[in-house]
């Protein structure tokens, strides 16, 4: 998703709560993800689509200067002029952004300077919404700001995944082993075809491209009932399955050729452990296999004799859902690795994000709004891929069954894994 | 589309004809394509995506004798046993072709000797199928083949043109001068929404990727009544649309800074020109804009305030579009360069191809056949999008409503542009 | 240089005073470089030929770890046997070193650590210097890793400089102003040829590549009795040198197309300022131009109408400098940024180093020795061109007449500049 | 030597039988050599370093067209006016060259029409030089040509061996097998140190970087009688020579590395055949190697513990070479192969190029001159080095001890070997 979705488009019933709340909720959240950071691990950039720690947090502090503060609220004071070009991501119409794969050289600010930004920017927001300043507009621009922010918190912890796996020291963000897991059955659940309602329809916040709501035409399918583990997986490897080219899209079989890719993203060549959070670990075989990219994914559901499903068949098992979309409480988790969630009913949720067959595209009569928010909607519609469900990292609350992820096909440092469909 | 798509499925009434009648009427026509080249021009490679035209003819040539000849002929002598790897386009499992990117380097065999194999190939055809030696299914591989030397012809026509265009001396395939179009008028034509059959369902041949036949949910659209002429794609050069970021998709704007594009294919630098199959040649404001990337037929789109069709809403168009495809007798035509049909009542075809919406996708329930034809069906399905309708250089008889071309978002050297939508 | 040059050959006078009074003063001085900066300053790597301060501080600590300490004093207790690999540079028999492009992934060892790792390896030197616990021959191990500390402080320094110059914000290293230097006059010196000496033949440390000593043939030759400067340098730039192939060697001509190249380095747009270790100050005329290329030095001399003098004859200059190397203090400098030295008399000596027009080779009779510190003494002998004289970031003691530092043509964020000569 | 190099110096007593009788010999000699090719083998290019036969013959026209009959001839029609653009290689003076790495995409002019324009521009020189239309210093240009063209006369070998190389059916240029070489002993030949005359310093042609003659200080040293043969080569490759990082260059061995190269450049895998001018053949264990690049001329001598000789070296062992250069009459061998010559007595010259130990430099005082032929003679001199001797495709008569050729340390394709040296 480039963490870089915008645009909120109905009302959020949990924003009533109270706009403060949720906004203060949101940014100490962000920092206690940073918090067992030192501020060199916070300032290194692993590779141009990752970005240091610091700049995500200087990043979604300046969305609400920009976009809120300094537009609305008359005394404001800037916190630092230069900080509008080196933490715009891309909003052209705003300035040339500093080059994104250079972010890792921006040893300034320093990350205690970036946190006092943050200060500067909370005690802005606190007192324009406490005192009610702000326009129902602006509010939606807040709401907006949070469901941004907590994109980038997701980002934060695949990136500082990212960053540690390249030191030899393979050093753990969370010194705790992880739990084994019980294995488990699996089954088909079936859907029956038809027309059905996609999209976000209900009060509550949703990025732009869930919309519009509208109808679309299903076939019926069958989703199976949890992700691929990683034993399943690994017979797949055993298999040849990196070897076989007729299991592959053209460009998987080039990019995997290229980059001797021959395992998911951080097994060890031995395919006995894993890069995790926790540092080096055995591999679980049932966990779910993480780390997949589009290409993989597609490979090992056409080496199953099965299919990725599409995002609407992921959206209509998710409607049917009971227990809906699980409210993940990151912050409360120990183990930051996914496990399968067996719940007793069946639900599409899973502690990876599933890889879809649909390309990520507008929904019919999209629009993206005119101003600097909406700058660039669909502007990443084109050669990226929808994943859906949420995973691990993903903060509470974040989810619904209209949600819509995207990456490129060869992404794989998300938390990115599948679950298998069938016609 | 690669050249290279494959499979058959149903009867095709133009082969009832007489497939030897049909047959060598087509490789004739690949000949009548290549007569006006040297040797030496037959030969070259101006970029690895295209192909000398003396591989063309070799590898056209190469289908038969590998997927009807070898199996089915019992007394066949292979022309030369080492043509299996250097004509083989991508077929893993007839061994590692030969490298794509260096076909032009391969001034052995000469272009006399790819005539004689070609010859070769004819004779030994021309006695399997007058006398009625090879079973239906082979004939269906026959049919296949045809349509596969079909695609390679426009193929022939694209890359010899890019390839002249390389050289300062801007050689003219042909020695002949346009002439000028007439100005005409547009107008949108409306479509009723509904759930439509799409897909290829009436007796004759396809390809596998127009089926399996299926329904589709169309919502009401209009489109315009022909291709975006020269003049109007000017008005979009004039206005600064190659310097506007709003207007590209993220992966368009790059690309085009990148590669420092700023107005199509072959238009020269003073927007006078445009260099064609006829030479360097005056750009006429009334002909359709053609040699566009995907990139900049959306940019132009979005610019003009309309959007690209979905294929699916250019095939109901097709559908009803009275006079069906026309047969474009490519052979007798003395202009190689799109002119605007100008039909009386609408037609969805143009002599250019249209880009569409649509990412280029396998048909719920599509199933690549197990054999050698058609081991790679599917392989192209991703990142790729897909064009229809057809161009001044697709051989008469090879459009259907259900055709489906497909290249990269960056491809600009076949014959394509646009016709714009709106909902 | 790379700053990996090593291997001592002769008694070094100056490691009389007592090899743990140079050792102890050498190490504070690096500490003392970094101390202005903070950890994420420190950690960051800006390109591939830089590295962080921190992998400097580290590396050079490693050398005396490795060659020193484990071998030769028994009760040694490595500080962290991981670190080997860290920060190894490149000594391929001491295992595969870690890969250099990526230093600045490793946020982890902190500063802190590296710090404490430095005080370690400190603390066991002095207690085998003190005691006398060493071997000669160990000793001149000590001694080298000494030169070779000064030479990455070297490296930090322009290092940092190169990493700051990065960041928008233009931090300073330094915080304090230019002063504005005097006009001074220039005239060339003339020098007999003859068969000289070259290379280190007295008492005193060196590295090998200045050795076996041995007899050059000189011709006549003149050498402007002072750098270029500013001033001059900007009338080449104004000139169109930049935009005049015929002043160019062919891979430079290629070279500053390519990378658009039209200034120094460090020369802003307009030519009016230039980013220095005091942040961005005014391009001071009677500087000594600094930051150049070989091509760019090689380009000038052409367009000035001399051309640059060789290793030997800049070598046979400093011989013949009545007052010897210039003991630039650098830790008690206020300025970071070259001057012009003015000495009364004739000197080789600027505060820039000169390019020279000899290509780095080894010398008649040069031979690596067997073990691991001489590993590849000659291995960086091949497509890199000797600089000469030293600059104001070279620590005091460091120059001699015969030192020899090296750089590829296109390498320009060292201290480089050029003198003049003539034949 | 990129076949580019430029500039007569003195008298040339081959010049006096004659100009037109050796300007025609040697322009007849090119097209024997093209005459076994097709129009198709002339005009493919299969790297940017090497040309197409087809524009070596139309380049050293276009040579004599610019230089000599433009300028000097009243009444000279130019043949095409656009292929001074086409034609050009590398003069910036006279307009931009056509791109280099494109010239296997001229199709037109067609081999014929390039044929007909050297019969064009021979004729008009047949007129000028029988009729002594030309000042002497145009038939010291004429003089400049022959030898240019004798250059690429070399070229069009190797650069058509490079390319039938890339062809899987592994064409021959001629039909003929190889015979077997009797192995033969090897000694070591020591030779005087002093100061001796080196460049060229008689009458005769010379290229300018060949000038001015100097005296060289040389220290004894001794060379071997012959050069590496296949067997001894082998020895290295066997022995893990390509494995070992110590016998490298840290550039060749970044370079092997990263190419993948284990071998001399035509050796087949399995190290018993090596493609040759005469097809796939047996390597002959008695034959020099050849086909090396200086990084591996360099580590074979390291492994075989001596050294490459100096330029130097080479010259004074040549100048001491009592039969002088052979008269190689190419056009009269019937083998395109490197033999050994076993003269009777010590020759310093060899059937393959000797890669020596010096960068290729101006000599003292080498000054280019300032017309358009002598644009760039020095631009070259950057990252290059020299070879010596000749090989078995050199010219008959272009031999010299002063003879200067030059190429980067990673090309092959030239008939590139060694010899040893030690002091």
């Amino acid at each position: 998703m480039n963490g870089e979705q915008t645009r909120s488009a109905t009302d959020d019933p949990a924003f009533a709560e109270g706009p403060w709340t949720v906004f203060s909720a949101t940014r100490r959240a962000s920092e206690v993800i940073a918090a067992p950071l030192s501020a060199e691990d916070a300032g290194a950039q692993s590779m141009p689509d990752a970005s240091p720690v610091k700049w995500h947090l200087a990043h979604t502090s300046w969305f609400f200067e920009v976009f809120v503060l300094t537009p609305a609220c008359p005394g404001y004071r800037v916190f630092d002029e230069r900080f509008s070009q080196l933490f715009n991501s891309y909003y052209q119409t705003l300035g040339v952004p500093f080059e994104r794969h250079a972010r890792g050289l921006l040893t300034r600010p320093s990350l205690d300077q970036v946190l006092a930004y943050r200060r500067h920017v909370n005690e802005a927001l606190e007192d324009a919404l406490q005192n009610d300043r702000l326009s129902a507009a602006l509010e939606k621009i807040v709401e907006l700001g949070v469901h941004h922010e907590q994109q980038h918190q997701e980002l934060m912890l695949t990136d500082i995944k990212h960053l540690f796996f390249q030191n030899p020291l393979k050093p753990a963000y969370r010194e705790t082993d992880l739990c084994e897991i019980t294995p488990q059955s699996t089954y088909w659940r079936d859907f029956a075809g038809g027309i059905h309602g996609m999209g976000h329809a209900h009060p509550g916040f949703c990025f732009d491209n869930e919309t519009p709501a509208h109808s679309v035409l299903l076939r019926d399918f069958s989703l199976a009932s949890r992700p691929v583990s990683n034993h399943e997986y690994r017979q797949f490897v055993d298999d040849g399955g990196y070897r076989d080219a007729r299991l592959w899209l053209a460009d998987g079989w080039s990019c995997i050729r290229q980059r001797g890719w021959d395992r998911p993203l951080y097994w060890s060549e031995d395919l006995a452990t894993e890069f995790t959070l926790h540092g080096q670990q055995a591999i679980d075989p049932n966990r779910p296999v993480v780390h997949l990219s589009f290409f993989e994914a597609d490979a090992y559901a056409r080496w199953a004799g099965a299919r990725l499903p599409t995002e609407f068949e992921w959206e209509r098992a998710a409607q049917l859902s009971r227990d809906g979309a699980p409210q993940l409480a990151f912050s409360s988790r120990t183990e930051l690795h996914p496990a399968d969630l067996r719940p007793e009913t069946f639900s599409a949720y899973d502690e990876v994000w599933t890889w879809t067959a649909s390309p990520y595209l507008a929904y019919p009569g999209f629009a993206a709004s005119a101003d600097a928010v909406g700058e660039y909607n669909g502007k990443f519609m084109c050669n990226q891929w929808v994943l859906r469900g949420g995973s691990l990292a993903t903060p509470a609350g974040h989810l619904r069954p209209s949600y819509r992820n995207f990456f490129p096909a060869d992404a794989r440092w998300q938390f990115s894994g599948l679950r298998l469909a069938r016609s």
